[in-house]
């Protein structure tokens, strides 16, 4: 008689889970290059600006290029539905916390309107910098060509769960390998966390994939669903997958972890997981750039009888640039972000992107210990 | 000399203690199939209403049976004992916290009026529904037939712990297979938590077993007994045992994972972890329609010396119909529960329960992170 | 080259880490056995009362003894001291908390008086109940013969860590084997956790073992000398060397679990570990015949410039009667402590204790989860 | 096609992860040996002081010299930039909780003076103790012949992250072994966490090496950069180097566990993991003796752009020689930090340190259990 078999389960790490080994040289962060490249356009510093209404308008993409990254704009949101967008950011600032949720279901049965498609895209493009617009994958064939025509240089096509094949009776999916021959621009898609999904979209010619389904344990969908891969073991997995393509076929086609990350530590540790970018979302909206004004709102499916748009209050906490550049007056590591990857990757011994990956990441559980403190090293050096 | 031997622990998983990953396809929701048979009784959703005094009547059964579900009827409780348990209701709900406990056991010492079975089980069928009622061990021989007499479709016969064996000088345990002969209807029977019970118990002839002992850390049984088995390796375990029958005769016996389950997320672990149905109590105790009136209160073992019948306020969240079907207007996943098992299997990529039960399972530390909010996908397609 | 030699570390467990699994077959509770033999002296239930001072007075024992456990008076404490050490337990109440510790040091510099050690074993033995009495190491010699004397049955030698070998300038260490031969009663020695330990205890011939050091993760002594192992491990490896011992000589020397036991839930889990008896403390401090008025004290370590003697406020629940017989007004576990081990051993298929320790024990992890609440069963069976 | 690669993480323990096993034996505290020795230079405890400014003051340095351990002095804080710093501590205290971290980065442009240097070693030297002095890498060579030629008996060379060597473009690394050669006084370097860097800075001719990065899960380094190992599995993987280097060589190159320490336990499980002493700094830091005035600060990282200087109110618990000697007054392990030791190893059965490394140590999950309390033995004996 066989044995019986048993469903394994397999243990999967988040930030908070795992801590960084420092290497066996130190090099000095200045010295650190910390570019990435999606096919062909490249970034100065590997941060992206989630395709949120509350995170990324025309003029923040301007200022996150400038900065050396790019913010992504979401032409399925406010900025495709609405003339004046800045007025229906005021009144969703506006609202009380209990009307919040009908009134963002509201504003968004308007309908997306396709001229204001190109409006947007050029709006980027007088800032001088690199345009990344997302659509959902319904409205991408339709849709992205006009991106395109007006000089969008990144198409992010964007669901919660991203697969090479849907399968439905009312439509036929996105079939990336045949969007690759229309679009001619480098395609992000994602979400997706697993090794095998990774490798067949990456067959299907796809330029990046973003990495990130249900990342915490607060998050919707894990207590909705049931679905969600904390983002150190997702990353780790994709980055294998990515590793794997790039042995067989000598393309590489990096993967950006999206979602979950708060500080620079997190971060570092997406990094060294395996990532050769990282997405932001609600740090970004704390920035005075935002056009959300203090607040953010997400929704975790698009399923019509689940729940739309909670808004959550995430505060101002400063500019852009001392989110990114700092000077950091806080210890919490929300801000100085880049100076937090550079200094990181110093005590690491990594020159590049690449050299943080192989970084040591150990397991160390999250035993919050009050009451100590970092002790003093070189203090005035 | 041989070496000692020391007792070997082995670790146990509950819903909070696991995610579901994504699968490699996706499927539209609208086409998943998640009904469910028990030996020729058909539900449309594998939701069960647990046999409960504060979440079944007769008439909030009609309402489960007509929304697709079932509701199981405890025959050895309020209903059977009282010609008008409404008015038992309602003192119940109105004494003060202080005196409930007391209270409740006063009520339930009124002896159980076999000419009330039969009525009950009438009222649901006069609601055009599958009736299921619940019966104790040891009333099981002597009030099943009455219920069947009257039109009940389905016998439970629960106890905190059930095994094929219960050793005993006063009575004789209840033999499954000779209830089988005497009963013409299907025999679901629990609760239990192991394989070799399991096993056991399919070989004993029964219908569909449900799953689950002591199941939460906070359990009663766990903390007084120190009895309790965590719901996604008990069902784990009982998933593989039921397989492990199939294979050997070709009779499909159906799990039913029962207790412990609050939220969607919950709901679809229960079937990846191998459930075929969910059974659940408090959060139907919610609904408008549950006897209960907002509150639910339950027993932890019979034993008479320990305490029976702690009153605990659940709140009432909605009716029925929005619990299972939406529009969910929460986000902790206790609204639309049918919609969420759709969406996931969805993300999943499972046509139905039979291909969910292969889906992936994480262990994912529930390390709860604050302030971190999920991003938004796709908002407004 | 060897590979470099990397100290290893071996995961242990505590009661709120794991849970047992109910077993195959069920047992009515009423026909199991719980009782326990010490070398020939029987306790109809398997439970001991500490010796401490709060806890236990020559009335508590007697009514311990009376209720079918033993409770084990300090030969070191207040007993001893004072003549009349009701007067003590007064004014250590009624101080004031922030001069407690003051007071419990200094009431503790008043010497032993000899004359009072048979007095107190009188008063016992006048309960017509099982005599046992504790002493430190340094001074059994000279007391013990004298408890003996008076009639003491049961002679427990206990100190924070007990070995078979005590190196020190001063002193000779006790030898248990010749202790052996000078007290023709029962002895037993502790506190002890490991394998070699018991092992080395037994071939010198103790009577019995208390299993116990630091093993509550807020124990004084984990937290000032990092020393403690959680009870379950603990009791387990300490269970595998009494088996040990017994297939090598057909001696079988019981263990007593000793220390952290809260509820019902405890109890079971100590003995499914593999004790053949549990010792406590608070719990019965609790009770309206502890001579402690709803205070306990403790020290972890007799060393001189460590602290000693915190004094913690734990109420009066109830009489012993009803802490170890019920019938039981609270849920959490800490009443009706025989009835709960009987129920639990017939949920585990266990006719008397030693089939108990046998049943499969797994590990959970304590995760709390709130606004769950156990389903009802059988509620007016 | 070969299997893909996925990163593996490592499990790491921190002090609140691990308890120590009791031994087989036990020995009398007063018979412990716990010197050690750092080539050549005694010290008859094992404690240093951290080179912070809130802790270690020439006055201290020598209190901390007559109570046979060592206080490091920071050559490049305080001391050396202000000629009376007594004036810029109380500056430093008084200043309002809002404005500590800008007044804390205003002292500290204050050039350091090297005048100053000299005058704080002979103030050490002159309380008749052994001298021990800190520099970052950049000052060391240029700094410590000053200081040893005004009679420092110890150099400490430390940055947060120390390696056998630094990559720069401005500047060539510090080269241990060179420094060896011009500084003819033990020199101890730090911080590092990993088996290979110790081997290779053992390797330069270290005289001593400190262990600790980022080792609190609360530490601003693992925060804001990621990094960060636990404490016990940094001197595990530490300690495994210096044994492999000492068998390799014959040299024994003690390794010192520097931060995230707090209590006697955790003193006890750092020698337990391996270690040879231990650096503390917050627990000095509440000293009535330390120049903090009840103030700790500290920073992480000496990079321009990421926050210095929070401080932090530690508060005043005794004198030093309180805080190691006791008597303690405090059962939560911060007081009689010697006597922790001393009767932690009689309970172990080690004689001196290197016994206490071979102790056994466990993983035990740090959940605090509320209500229950360790029990008393020999209360008075």
């Amino acid at each position: 008689m066989p044995y019986p078999h048993f469903k394994e389960l397999r243990p999967a790490y988040g930030f908070d889970d795992v801590a960084i080994a420092p290497g066996r040289i130190t090099v000095n962060p200045e010295m650190t290059d910390i570019s990435m490249d999606i096919e062909g356009v490249r970034l100065e510093i590997p941060f992206l600006a989630s395709a949120m209404d509350a995170v990324v308008s025309p003029s923040f993409a301007a200022k996150m290029g400038q900065l050396g990254g790019v913010a992504v704009l979401n032409l399925d949101g406010l900025q495709t539905r609405y003339e004046d967008p800045e007025q229906v950011y005021m009144e969703i600032a506006e609202t009380p916390q209990d009307k919040a949720t009908e009134f963002l279901q509201k504003v968004y049965t308007a309908p997306v309107k396709e001229e204001l498609v190109g409006r947007r895209v050029k709006q980027i493009k007088d800032g001088g910098v690199t345009c990344a617009v997302s659509l959902v994958p319904a409205n991408t064939k339709r849709v992205a060509p006009i991106a395109v025509e007006a000089g969008a240089d990144l198409i992010f096509v964007q669901s919660t769960v991203t697969t090479a094949r849907h399968v439905s009776k009312s439509a036929r999916g996105l079939i990336f390998s045949e969007l690759r021959q229309n679009i001619k621009k480098p395609i992000v898609v994602g979400n997706t966390v697993s090794f095998d999904v990774t490798l067949e979209l990456m067959e299907q010619g796809v330029s990046a994939i973003l990495i990130g389904v249900g990342p915490g344990a607060a998050c919707t969908s894990r207590e909705v669903l049931g679905i969600g891969v904390p983002q150190v073991t997702a990353t780790v997995d994709c980055a294998a997958a990515r590793d794997e393509y790039y042995r067989r076929t000598g393309r590489y086609v990096p993967i950006i972890t999206d979602g979950g990350l708060r500080t620079g530590g997190d971060v570092c540790k997406a990094i060294v997981a395996g990532a050769d970018g990282v997405m932001l979302g609600t740090p970004f909206a704390q920035s005075e750039e935002a056009p959300g004004r203090g607040y953010n709102w997400g929704m975790a499916t698009p399923h019509d009888s689940l729940p739309r748009g909670t808004r959550i209050k995430v505060g101002t906490k400063g500019t852009l640039k001392q989110i990114l550049y700092g000077p950091s007056h806080r210890t919490d590591g929300t801000e100085n972000l880049v100076g937090a990857l550079r200094v990181s990757m110093g005590m690491v011994g990594a020159m590049n992107l690449r050299e943080m990956q192989q970084a040591d990441m150990i397991i160390a559980p999250s035993i919050k210990t009050e009451g100590k403190i970092f002790q003093l090293r070189g203090l005035g050096s």
